[in-house]
């Protein structure tokens, strides 16, 4: 059985599109994230092939958008409707970041019910009395020379700052959950015998005066121990070290 | 006068980039979060108008960009090479996510010198041969079943994540004048002057058969970009092998 996935809770909601292309590459940029709902609000042209062009692997998502005539339609149903924008705005919404909004919006997709993410025309953004349809407002931190994300960008930082809040919530972040490693690491012996190894060699090359050692070997440790070697990378370092005595004993 | 732009230390390199629309909209991306140096190996059509319409007002990005004929060219000076790849890669390679990533490279932009994020073409990725001359692996955490992001939908959430780490820095009043750092990091010519010194070393010893080198240089390399060697360290390096020479010359 399918896990529900707790991201089909949430929609993206594209108001006034103009440009086709852009509707293809938000449905690329919500799959890759693992979002699926998208609601078009008086897209300026949709279906259109120029869209399913920048798509790519996401025409399941294309196909399956919801064209809406008004925005009541497309927030129908949602316990929270979150609009995102570059710009403050005057009114006394909460304002938040994308990073913040997006675990904000992961709470409620959890416990609440629908929540809807929505972006404004490509030109002009979102109107006054849209943003009064929402509860929240979020904003993608910006250059402040030049804050112009593209629709599809925007849609791409906020679809993976919630897949990000998904991964920290189940605790399967990349830091938490390494991949097995595919080497086995060498233990303390296996780098002293080198360290040892390595000694004798540069006393045999003339490198390391036994009388005058200075700090040589300190230094040469810290450097290995930094990169923590595999058991067959010091079995490689050691071969290159005998194959050097077979010419200092010679 | 201007303050120093930390994110000036950065540079975003795109290997062989098959569409000049994606290098338009990475450059627009990468303007918007603040980085402006942009480098591209062997892109297959630049300067082109549909770069420059995707760019939209991001035109100078495009104006200022490096076009280079190799790979070395565009990483030569920077003391840290970060490859963003999507999939797990055999070899052990460090591998971070993108927001640990961003805040790795911010620290080195800071405290080393000049960082490089690289990212290979739309359809295959890096090469192995483009990985090794990177210390870092950095992957967006994805959907599984559908990873494919539009390569300047990658740039751009990088790049967000930079701006984020900048952000964080500020905002725990990091100032930008480091403790006196003890070593210099090597720079990526330093290191790769010390691979094929090292190269000839083992093959003068006969460890290396130049006929059938396998896969030796390679894992070399992964070692010591772990440990991403000082320059001083560097140069002990290359006195052992020097010391060395002495008497397979003879």
């Amino acid at each position: 059985m399918k896990k529900p996935n707790v991201l089909n809770n949430i929609r993206i909601v594209l108001s006034h599109t103009s440009h086709p292309g852009n509707i293809g590459a938000a449905a690329r940029a919500m799959k890759t994230m693992g979002l699926e709902r998208l609601y078009l609000v008086n897209p300026k042209a949709f279906p259109d092939p120029v869209a399913d062009a920048r798509a790519a692997g996401a025409a399941d998502v294309l196909e399956n958008a919801r064209v809406c005539a008004t925005l009541d339609e497309a927030l129908a149903g949602t316990v929270l409707a979150v609009a995102v924008t570059a710009r403050r705005r005057d009114l006394s919404h909460e304002m938040l970041s994308a990073h913040q909004a997006a675990s904000r919006m992961l709470e409620f997709a959890v416990q609440e019910g629908e929540v809807a993410l929505l972006f404004g025309t490509e030109m002009s953004g979102l109107s006054n009395a849209e943003l009064d349809k929402c509860q929240l407002l979020a904003t993608i931190p910006a250059n402040p020379e030049f804050t112009s994300l593209n629709l599809a960008s925007a849609v791409q930082i906020l679809a993976y700052e919630l897949r990000m809040a998904l991964l920290n919530r189940a605790s399967l972040g990349v830091t938490e959950t390494p991949a097995a490693k595919a080497m086995e690491a060498a233990s303390f012996e296996d780098v002293e015998r080198f360290y040892q190894h390595l000694e004798r060699t540069m006393i045999d090359t003339g490198f390391l005066d036994p009388a005058c050692p200075g700090r040589l070997m300190q230094r040469l440790r810290r450097l290995f121990a930094r990169a923590r070697p595999e058991k067959e990378e010091v079995s490689i370092l050691r071969g290159i070290l005998t194959s050097v005595e077979k010419f200092t004993n010679k």
